[in-house]
C-alpha cells in the first residue's frame, strides 16, 4: 500500500524524508545532478514518501534579522517534474500557497497522480501581506477540483503553547479535508505531546477519529543553525540549547537529541492510539549535516514498525 | 555517612520522604499514634532524611479559591521533638521564617545537633503580608548562629520558567549558605532540566561546584488533588492533566508519571554531573495516596546507586 493509501486508512508509522529544492539560480545540469546525488543517498533509506519544501521569503513575519540570508528555491513541483521523474515512492510537495494563482494552483492538481502526489498547503502567515491565495480557498480549490488527491495541513506545537488552541486548528483543517499533518521541526517535546493530547481529546469528544501526525526532526550542526531555529519559531528548550553550545560535536549532540526526542514521541503516539509518521528534514548543505540526516532516518527507520 | 556529611561532601543519589505535620487541633495522643503509625511505614524504605513541612496559610498569594481548605498544621519542630524522637536518621525541619520571631529561630537552631537536624528557610512569598523574619534576616541569624548546621532552599522550576533567573537566585542562596535545595513537586520535567542546566553552566562559568538539588515527586489520586495542584503553582503539563483527567485510575496513572519523570530527572543529573536527592512527598490524608507514596519511594530508591 503506497503512502496516500496508508493516510487515508488512518495508517501510521511512516518514514518520510525532507529536501528543499535548489536554488533557482542553479544550472539545469547542476539541480539534475543535486536531484541524482539526492536520490542515491536516499533510495537504501526505503522511504514511504519524500517531502518538498516550498520556501517563502518569510522575513515579514519576523522583524529580526535573519541569521542565513533568504535564497529563492526552485518551485518544488517543477523540481519534481524535471528532475525527480525517476524517484519511486510518492512525493509530498508543499505549496506555499499565497505564491500562487488560483489558476496554477487548481492546474497543478489537476495534472497529479493522487497515488504518486500528495500536498500540504500552508498559508501566509502574516496578514500584512498580499497572498494570491489564500489557505481556505485553496481548500476549496482542492475540494473542487482533486479531493482524491492526499491534503496535508501544518501542525505548530508552538503556537500551542502560546495559544492553547492548535488542536482546533487540526481539526477545523481535518474538516476542510486534511487527512494529515506535518510539524515543523521538534525540539520541545512536551510541547508535542501537549497538542497530541488535546488533538486526540478533542477528536475523541466529537467522535472523530484522529488523523496520522508527521513529526519533523533535524539535526543542527552548528549554532548558526541554532539560531536559525529559534528565527524561523521553533521552540528549543533551554537545556538542549546549553547542551548544544557546549558540547564538544554540536552534530553529534543535536542527534542524540533528535533521537531522544524521536522516541519519546513514538512511544507517545502508541501509547495514545494517535498514528503518526517521522519526517527527518536536512536543513543545511554541509555534505556532515546531510550524511548525519540519513543516518538519523536510517537509525529512525528501525524503530518503526514497518 | 549521615545525610549532613553526604550533603556538605556534595554527594548524591539519596532517598527522601516528606511529611506534612499533623493538625494543631489534634490531641497529643492522636498526634503520637500518627507520628507511630508513620515511622511504622517508612523504616522499611531505609530513607536517607525525612522532610517536615512548615504549612504557612498561603491564601494571601493566590486571590483565587483554595480547592482544600487550609488547616493549621503543627511546627514540625515540635512535632519533632515531641513526638518523633524514636525516628533514626535525620530530619530536615522546615522554617516559614516569616512566622517566626528572630529570637525563636535562633533558639531553636542553636538547640539542634547539626547531626540530626538540617533545615531549609521558606520566605514569605508575598510583600503584601507582615513577615516576622525575612529570608535574608534569617540567612543571616544562620550565619551567626549555626552556620554548621546545613542550610537549604527551595528550587522553583516553575520560576525558572516565568522569570529565566531562578538559577541566580539558587546561586544567591548558595553564596548565603544553602549547601542543598528542594523543589516543590515537579510535574514539568522539562522546566526542572532547564534549570538545572542554566544552575550547572552558571556554576561552571563562576568556577562554582554545584550543590545536590532535591527533586520532590507525588502522586495524584484525584482530580481535586490535581485542581490544588494548580492553586500551589505547580505546573502540569497539558498532557499529563488530560491523562489524569481520562485515566480509570489517578493514582495509578500518576504513580506512573511520577515515575517516568523521576527517571528522566534522574539520567539527566547523572550525565550533567549535578548530585541530587528524590524526596517522595505525601500529599493526602487518604490511605490508598499514603500507601501508593511509600511504594513510589521504595521503587525510586531501588532506581539510586545508594
Amino acid at each position: 500500500m503506497g503512502l496516500a493509501q496508508r493516510i487515508g486508512a488512518r495508517g501510521s508509522e511512516f518514514l518520510l524524508f525532507a529536501l528543499t529544492p535548489p536554488r533557482i539560480t542553479v544550472t539545469r545540469e547542476r539541480a539534475q545532478e543535486i536531484a541524482d546525488v539526492t536520490q542515491k543517498r536516499l533510495t537504501p533509506l526505503g522511504l514511504d514518501g519524500l517531502l518538498l519544501y516550498d520556501i517563502d521569503d518569510e522575513s515579514y513575519r519576523n522583524p529580526q534579522e535573519r541569521p542565513f540570508p533568504f535564497l529563492p528555491t526552485m518551485d518544488p513541483a517543477a523540481f519534481r517534474a524535471q528532475h525527480l521523474q525517476g524517484w519511486d515512492t510518492p512525493v509530498v510537495v508543499y505549496r506555499a500557497v499565497g505564491k500562487y494563482e488560483e489558476g496554477d494552483l487548481r492546474a497543478w492538481m489537476e495534472a497529479q497522480d493522487a497515488d504518486r502526489a500528495l500536498t500540504v498547503f500552508v498559508g501566509a502567515p502574516s496578514r500584512h501581506r498580499r497572498s494570491a491565495t489564500s489557505l481556505v480557498r485553496a481548500q476549496e480549490l482542492w475540494a473542487q477540483t482533486r479531493p482524491d488527491m492526499r491534503l496535508g495541513g501544518v501542525a505548530l506545537p508552538e503556537r500551542h503553547t502560546r495559544r492553547g488552541e492548535e488542536h482546533l486548528r487540526l481539526i477545523a483543517k481535518q474538516e476542510a479535508g486534511c487527512s494529515f499533518f506535518v510539524t515543523q521541526v521538534v525540539y520541545d517535546v512536551n510541547a508535542a505531546k501537549n497538542l497530541v493530547s488535546d488533538y486526540r481529546y478533542e477528536c475523541a469528544a466529537r467522535g472523530l477519529e484522529p488523523v496520522p501526525i508527521v513529526f519533523t526532526f533535524s539535526v543542527c550542526g552548528s549554532l548558526k543553525t541554532l539560531e536559525f531555529l529559534g528565527w524561523l519559531g521553533v521552540d528549543v528548550p533551554r537545556w538542549i540549547q546549553n547542551d548544544l553550545r557546549h558540547a564538544d560535536n554540536t552534530l553529534h549532540a543535536s542527534y542524540e537529541h533528535a533521537l531522544g526526542a524521536a522516541g519519546e514521541l513514538i512511544g507517545y503516539c502508541r501509547r495514545m492510539g494517535v498514528p503518526f509518521g517521522v519526517n527527518v528534514e536536512s536543513v543545511s548543505i554541509r555534505l556532515a549535516e546531510i550524511e548525519a540526516s540519513v543516518d538519523l532516518a536510517q537509525h529512525l527507520g528501525r524503530e518503526l514498525q514497518r
